[in-house]
């Protein structure tokens, strides 16, 4: 039987377990990567696994998160990062370097290849076939140590493209399509592989737009096959010695299918405040909007600013408009800079922001009270770009460009004749703000500011629990609700007794103050509870905080790994009817745990406050169980090298 | 007798008084400009006397203050300033067109014109031979509102410049030269007039790089006359029209001379933490530098940025240090980006920031803890960098460059041959980022963001009082003490209520708490007390938080008007022996206030704590009495037009 492309590099990669969807794996890891936000914890974690150097191909630190600076925090953590980079064999990508997956895919990414990465939208690489994935920072911290990336075999969805983009249609309006009908529970526990005759009319920048934001999915990852169109990018780029050719087999099988036939498709957004809120633009009709962001690692590539700044050019912005861009790397940004398109950018009016994520993550940006922000980001959870009560809408750079000269929601074929962006024949390669690490690491002194503070290790799960019901929360609760991103929590991610005082900050103020009185608490949730982002912050600092279970009716991937490594019980209710007899403020015991956990499919917890009981299930595996009652993954790890 | 420069323009716009120095004379105002961190409040004062237009020859509120937005204050902020401009008749800079003094400079000033603005580098105008001064937000209203603008006759400061700057030494070591023989209190109560042969072999963005820094000298302003090379800029800038010939006569006396030999100056920093702190650098020598940063309204023109561009070509920035640029305009940005000096910026290591004032208000790029940051910038107050125990170096852009490159701070003489940039002969002319105002102002809504909190209104000065003394502080006390900027507290610039709870944030946290439950405080200073900015914030939150009066041994001149327009009594010690009187926490009786101000020269006061009684100095015109008698100078100017 015929193999998909999934099954191929995963075969290649598989170091536990078989490829059968459901069960656990392991697989080897080829290169990791980490950002600023995110990778301070997870080389304190590889610190502490007290391993000299990494064991991978290749592992990359990039800075692109915290690049504001609003004090010292910031500069300390990419000062850290260089210099523990530097001392373990870890190349390290300079602020204004750009953003992580447009540079990583730029000139790192390799056809073939696993990829962990931790931020969530590691699935870029997925655009040259790269099997890449988002987690946690101590999952990546423990793969440059060499050690397997367990995660369960994931279904795989075959995304089977047809025709070809009309004009004016985009990249971005692919992915809204596959949110619109996948939504973003959809693809957990799946990895969506597009294939079909219209894959070879998307080049590698439009590939990773759709892959990247396969993140939004809850997916596994998403992956396109490496093919003459790969070739091409990677020779532009001076890689074509990394090329091979990868696809499916033509007798391949898929777990679903999902047909788009892509000359069917038109602009679209999505709506406040999910990406899965899918309406075309003609739906929403021309409401007025006051900020048009371009940038991100969606959509801020070579050719996504050509196109911005050839409809810009010769035009201004609308005055009831702000319009900003963020290239998203150093390379986008010289070639712009050298080829006159910058200057049309600016002459236009646009705002020119450093090459980094920033706004995209409300690092700076933030739109004016009950603004429309139309951007061409991934994700516009509420709050998410600092204004609580702005109206966040996702869409291509080509309806965003329209959108800033009209001032209003804007379908770009309103314009006229479409404009047709060739890819370079060669990019410009310059890797110098790519710093090697040191030969001689023994002389590298590692730079810790008085924001980096030790971390936090969790205590071995005890035999039996008592805990308090801290918080109580709905459906589709995001990592931005369980530990806020923006310019004023990000400084603090390498400080989690700082970092923990704004837990859940946007849904109950009163949580840290109140789970640090309880001492050991419960969280209940709804379902796809943690979609979003890797951080692991959304474990640790509850973890820090006394959190030791979370009950929901189901859990987004990274996140559910996360609490598993930070050695807090991630359990789900039996049914609907157990999910109704539980309240914040309730006390439950799970009694037995030490017996129960491992052996029994589910476990009884009785509400003590009601009087009932009700059943839960862990669904772990044994090397789970064994990790959540050291305490964590670090604790695991070192009792297993004793 | 011949007058000088500054005796023939205050005296063509000479409404009252006598132009005797020390005596109180009014001036008319040609144009007025705000920022947006002190604009909001200048126009919600403006909205208070009720004057529907400007009666200015023009009005322009800037924006280059709060641009990275953390938060929907900032954004709510312009677009109150955008709507209220439109409404008054003023012209709006929007966000992205750069530095309120780089753009006025080229777009708007205007040869023996007065300028008044809301922030302390006004004098940058100086440059093309205008009075420009820094003043309050209120004054600024005021002048909008048609009224003259009322300052103390200031001496006139001959600087006689000989000789020729030596290659690689910079307009910014003339002024640091200045600086180093004047101190930053050497300018109190006097404008400095440059003249002499060397004045024909300084081009205009030289000439206003030093009439801007001359800001922190405290002077009233500096002047530069307008010859040959001004009517060079300004055709460049395609204002030919608006050139004339102004200069001292050829017997013109002044009140003080200082000579300067251009040919004899070398390269120089100011070291931390004051402006006056001024030693060559081959003085401090090759010191470790982590961060390097070129931009601000002292040191942004295309000559600094094209020099700086030419240095760093082809090389690489230091692996130690972040090197920043924030250009100073879109022009500048702009032709840059046109002509490829910001490619090989880019390709050189450089963070790109927005055109903004950025990093010199503590906006951002915060260096790290303990680190060293080589600025091109004005001021290097304890601080101000956001980083509390960062050592911040002002130095000229040639060494700010070469210390990126090398990573210690170097004289760039040390770089071999020096670089000549040539004046362009047309700069790219495009003010479409310049909104003009309505024509149908009565269709203007004027957009109030949650943030925009009304104008608090003092009280009338009662008949006598009884206050403790809040607070006792040293010499230099400068408004980044009494009222801290960056990007934690900017935000709040239209709140005062909240603002005002970070009055003396850096100095004594407790403050804002204890004065507010006191009802009714003293401040006590040492000399030169209010240096900085031109901020009124640090005269009306005090004033919210209950100040009545502020006792010192000597003030900076626009905080000391700022005081007096909302009613708090600035009072000078009669002498040393009087200051050793009075501790923090004392209580003092100004008893027959309502009798004595205005008639005696001096006022005692009674120490209720010690039972001692001292002497102070009002040193206050008649229209000053009666303004602070009022509460203030809306309350004067609401009662004079009863």
């Amino acid at each position: 039987m015929g193999k998909n492309l999934v099954q191929k590099i995963l075969n290649a990669h598989l170091l536990e377990g078989e490829l059968i969807a459901g069960q656990e794996i392991a697989i080897r890891i080829d290169q990791t990567l980490t950002q600023d936000a995110t990778g301070t914890m997870a080389y304190l974690q590889f610190e502490a696994m007290g391993v000299p150097r990494v064991k991978t191909e290749l592992s990359i630190s990039y800075v692109d998160h915290n690049t504001l600076q609003s004090g010292f925090e910031n500069a300390d953590d990419h000062r850290f990062l260089q210099s523990v980079a530097s001392k373990h064999g870890i190349y390290f990508s300079r602020p204004g370097n750009g953003i992580c997956h447009q540079v990583h895919l730029e000139r790192f990414g390799v056809p073939g290849k696993t990829l962990l990465g931790s931020d969530s939208h590691t699935p870029t690489g997925g655009g040259i076939g790269m099997i890449a994935i988002g987690a946690g920072g101590l999952d990546v911290a423990v793969a440059m140590g060499g050690g397997p990336f367990y995660l369960t075999c994931p279904k795989v969805v075959g995304v089977n493209l047809t025709g070809k983009l009309s004009p004016w249609v985009s990249a971005k309006d692919v992915i809204l399509e596959v949110l619109r009908r996948m939504t973003v529970k959809g693809g957990v526990g799946k990895i969506v592989e597009y294939c079909g005759p219209g894959v070879a009319s998307l080049s590698v920048p439009e590939r990773a737009t759709i892959t990247n934001m396969g993140a939004e999915l809850g997916a596994t990852t998403s992956v396109f096959p490496s093919d003459a169109v790969t070739r091409e990018f990677l020779t532009a780029q001076d890689r074509a010695d990394v090329w091979v050719e990868l696809g499916p087999d033509a007798d391949a099988t898929y777990d679903e299918v999902i047909n788009i036939d892509l000359s069917a498709l038109e602009p679209a957004v999505a709506c406040p405040h999910m990406p899965d809120a899918i309406k075309t633009v003609r739906e929403v009709g021309p409401i007025a909007v006051q900020q048009v962001l371009i940038g991100s690692c969606t959509n801020s590539s070579y050719a996504d600013l050509m196109k911005v700044a050839a409809m810009v050019k010769g035009k201004t912005v609308h005055p009831s408009v702000s319009f900003g861009i963020a290239p998203g790397s150093r390379q986008v940004f010289e070639m712009l800079a050298r080829n006159g398109a910058l200057a049309d950018l600016i002459a236009a009016g646009a705002r020119i922001l450093e090459s980094a994520c920033g706004p995209c993550i409300g690092m700076g940006q933030s739109p004016s009270s009950g603004a429309v922000s139309v951007r061409t980001f991934n994700r516009n959870f509420e709050g998410r770009s600092g204004t609580k009560d702005a109206q966040v809408y996702l869409a291509s750079p080509e309806v965003a460009a329209a959108t800033a000269l009209t001032g209003v929601l804007t379908d770009p074929r309103d314009l006229g004749a479409p404009i047709e962006i060739a890819m370079p024949e060669k990019f410009l390669i310059d890797d110098r703000l790519v710093l090697a690490p040191s030969d001689n690491p023994e002389d590298v002194e590692v730079l810790r500011g008085p924001n980096i503070q030790p971390l936090p290790i969790n205590t071995a799960l005890p035999g039996s629990l008592t805990a308090e019901v801290i918080l109580h929360v709905g459906d589709n609760i995001t990592t931005d609700h369980i530990m806020p991103a923006g310019a004023k929590i990000l400084p603090l991610r390498s400080n989690i007794p700082a970092i923990s005082q704004h837990v859940f900050a946007g849904v109950d103020a009163t949580f840290p103050d109140r789970a640090k009185k309880a001492g050991c608490g419960v969280i209940v949730g709804g379902q796809n509870y943690g979609q979003g982002s890797s951080r692991e912050h959304a474990a640790l600092a509850p973890m820090y905080l006394g959190i030791k279970a979370v009950i929901t009716r189901s859990f987004a991937r990274i996140h559910r790994a996360n609490l598993i490594n930070f050695g807090i019980l991630p359990l789900t209710f039996a049914s609907d009817a157990d999910a109704a007899k539980v309240k914040q403020g309730d006390v439950l015991t799970f009694a037995d745990l030490g017996d129960q956990l491992g052996q029994a499919e589910t476990l009884t917890v009785k509400n003590e406050t009601t009087g009932e009981t009700f059943t839960v299930r862990p669904d772990l595996t044994e090397r789970q169980v064994a990790i959540i009652k050291a305490g964590g993954l670090l604790n695991f790890t070192k009792q297993n090298a004793q």
